[in-house]
């Protein structure tokens, strides 16, 4: 078996409307010493297969098809055997 | 100044509907491998100081007053100076 972790976050060009938000919220908070926030998805994924390279194959095209938006997201992830 | 990295997870005692929808959708579109799939948040947040423990102490404010929901989530994070 594999889990694997994947990181979805907004790509660097695209506004972040979420984190700006939050960022507002951090300000109006009291924290005034944050000046970037960037939110993105974190996913703990595991996989019943025990051929790394098949595992990788079939998780990027996870992320492809259903995981990431890669017109304004980008992805990475990270396999361990468990 | 530092970078943070926060992780936001759903605490595993508590039912995480928005994974199992994922999972759901991924074994509808042929991903039956995958065994179980959990959602959280991955923030990037950056701070304008340069005192550790106090980008610490601060950062686990957030954290506790606003990223995360105590009572459903854990969260976790990494400060890295930039």
């Amino acid at each position: 078996m594999f889990k694997a972790t994947v990181y979805v976050t907004i790509k660097q060009s695209v506004l972040d409307v979420q984190g700006t938000a939050v960022q507002g919220a951090l300000h109006t908070m009291g924290f005034d010493e944050v000046s970037k926030v960037r939110i993105g998805k974190y996913l703990e994924v595991e996989l019943n297969t025990n051929d790394r390279a098949a595992a990788e194959e079939r998780l990027k095209a996870m992320c492809e098809k259903l995981l990431a938006n890669t017109v304004i997201e980008d992805y990475r992830f990270e396999l361990v055997q468990a």
